[in-house]
């Protein structure tokens, strides 16, 4: 835990340092608004339940939709854009694997109100600096248009309400189901091969000459932007589709080849949902990070993470000193200095076991003899330099090591 | 949200500083694992449900037997004392009411595998120091022991079984109800009597000369480690119950009058229980407090929290200096300095407007003829002073104003 809040406060930071602000959501919702985000297939991984009022309710799976859901709400007149992040626990039954949990932690962030070459910029820009923030050394971000492919199958003669079909082959880019896929919906082989080739579209921004329409220019400013950031210039990715019917424009995913097969760190893109939800349609972009995995990424990479100890153990030499080294603690923990003190009436060497155990800094003795002079004994737990050291002056001394 | 992280924070802070560590326990357990702790009554307000699996599970309605479950399971070979604290959403299917909610948010602490004065004085005055740093200014912590009115229902002949009926309306002061109750049970006036008069034992520590035993010496102790700790002394109050059948030693309560008719807001005491969760019997001593009711009390005190807004506001003056904008507002994050740009393409006014929104104390607004000159325009929201600012001294004059 120690841990995962070490990581998590820096999430929090860069989002901080965005202008993001941070919301929370109840951990469990109204089923119904996980299946209007996600369709009916959610259900299978849910973890939903009737409560005793006879509700139909689920464990939140993914907090999209539970943002967008509290900006209708609450926050749907607030000036525009609306930069919102959340940290949480998440829940699906599925088969539990290495990265992958029943709970889970998700941070996401959404950027509600603005549809510009920029929002986007902004978004994969903070996605960027946050696996930064992990110490991830091998990271790669695509950027696709979710737009483009849907223009080019619809062109091609998919009918719009089996596009999802289509969109999901190619997503796990099984062309050899996807072919017959469109075959049957009349699509001709040129087309089938032109799709192909569009979702094949990977490289630097130079590929984007390929991109048909406006969609290549937008694209462009994106990269612009996202350079004038000092952001590593992506990888153009036109077969980057993600799940979701929702998506409406630019979609990024980062991956951690260090993970192996479940590599993907992070995905978003940009969105309309609210319009679901009962509000108004509102174009967004959001992304969410998969916490525990980019964890085991970044451990994978042999990134260490060192446990915190305490500062200072304060131990009495005799029980006549215990009162003392109350006030002695008293005194420390008052000056922010993180500190434990025997409440068990051990006797020296095995307080001093215990204090390495907790990994403290410091041990602080207090002495009968030393205590007549206003004075403790400061044990320095690593070398095993041991100075008198005048009460007052205690807190300092240790502040100047830390 | 930020207002809870805000106080989070604190009461974290504080923790740490008494050299507690941070653990996370699941959302949901085994049903089984909160009857264990709490008896079949809390079946009514748990939120219990069967998994795909068929498992019995529920939604947290506590946080101490998921940590003492854990202490079983991952640590009981630890050395002790082991000191842990965390935080986290609990939830009960009760009547909402102020203070009261479904959803809440409780932060604990558990000191386990050790039972002395100190142990008891350590959870106190760390629960004191919470209290404190909440803001809150009226408060009241009142401690007795369990232990004691056992002994005296158990000398008067209450059964062993029996004692918990007893004890529930001696919380509740429900002495019309306990009289006939205990008669029943063949106790005699002068006993029920003198067992009234117990939990109507209330004062400074001057009234523990009336505690009979080795508890009045007991209790003497932690008041003097509390003394010695700076803490303020404590009221003694031997009516202090506890609702639960595993307290057995030391309870404390504290309450914000603020609050009317449900003011506690923090309780709890030295137990065991362990041993039901299939572990050796090991004493602990352990406390939560109600992070939404003692939130409520601070608010109700008159506290206001104010809300945190950015550093600083970009903005271009026209279209080609927006690339420009975006350096100089990713200068500003890489220092630390929470930024945002604009990404909607506003004219000045309406971003200024929005800046003062999003309360940024700073507008800097990029103009291409100051950007020949490498500078950029500062404008002080709240003053609305403006003057000229090189780009690379811009991050210290947005610091020293911090």
């Amino acid at each position: 835990m120690e841990k995962r809040r070490f990581y998590e406060n820096k999430l929090r930071q860069v989002a901080l340092t965005f202008g993001f602000r941070e919301v929370e959501t109840p951990i469990f919702e109204d089923a119904e608004l996980f299946i209007l985000r996600s369709g009916p297939n959610v259900l299978k991984e849910l973890y939903a339940f009737k409560d005793k009022g006879d509700r139909d309710i689920a464990l939140r799976p993914e907090m999209t939709a539970p943002a967008i859901r509290m900006f209708v709400n609450n926050m749907s007149n607030d000036p525009k854009p609306i930069k919102i992040f959340y940290f949480g626990q998440c829940f699906r039954y599925e088969r539990p694997q290495s990265g992958r949990y029943r709970e889970f932690f998700q941070f996401g962030a959404e950027l509600i109100g603005s549809a510009t070459p920029e929002t986007d910029a902004e978004v994969i820009a903070m996605a960027a600096s946050m696996i930064k923030a992990f110490g991830l050394k091998e990271y790669r971000v695509r950027i696709g248009h979710i737009g483009v492919l849907r223009q080019r199958i619809a062109d091609a003669g998919v009918p719009a309400d089996r596009a999802a079909e289509v969109l999901q082959k190619l997503d796990k880019k099984l062309y050899d189901e996807a072919r017959p896929l469109m075959e049957d919906m009349g699509v001709s082989s040129a087309d089938i091969d032109g799709i192909f080739d569009l979702t094949e579209t990977v490289g630097g921004p130079e590929v984007l000459s390929k991109v048909p329409g406006d969609v290549g220019d937008y694209l462009r400013k994106v990269v612009s932007f996202l350079e004038a950031m000092g952001v590593e210039t992506p990888e153009i990715d036109l077969g980057v589709v993600r799940g979701l019917d929702y998506y409406t424009g630019m979609v990024f995913e980062a991956e951690a080849p260090a993970l192996g097969a479940e590599k993907q760190i992070c995905g978003g893109g940009s969105y309309t949902l609210s319009e679901l939800f009962g509000g108004e349609k509102v174009f967004s972009t959001g992304f969410a990070v998969g916490f525990d995995r980019i964890l085991l990424a970044a451990e994978k990479e042999g990134q260490a993470y060192e446990p915190r100890g305490i500062d200072a153990y304060v131990l009495p030499v005799s029980d006549d000193m215990r009162l003392k080294a109350a006030e002695v603690v008293a005194m420390l923990r008052h000056e922010g200095i993180s500190s434990d003190v025997d409440i068990m009436g051990r006797k020296m060497g095995k307080a001093l076991k215990y204090a390495s155990a907790v990994r403290a800094r410091f041990a602080v003795i207090v002495g009968s003899k030393e205590m007549e002079e206003g004075a403790v004994t400061l044990r320095d737990m690593s070398s095993g330099e041991q100075r008198t050291v005048p009460v007052e002056s205690l807190p300092a001394e240790i502040k100047k090591t830390q």
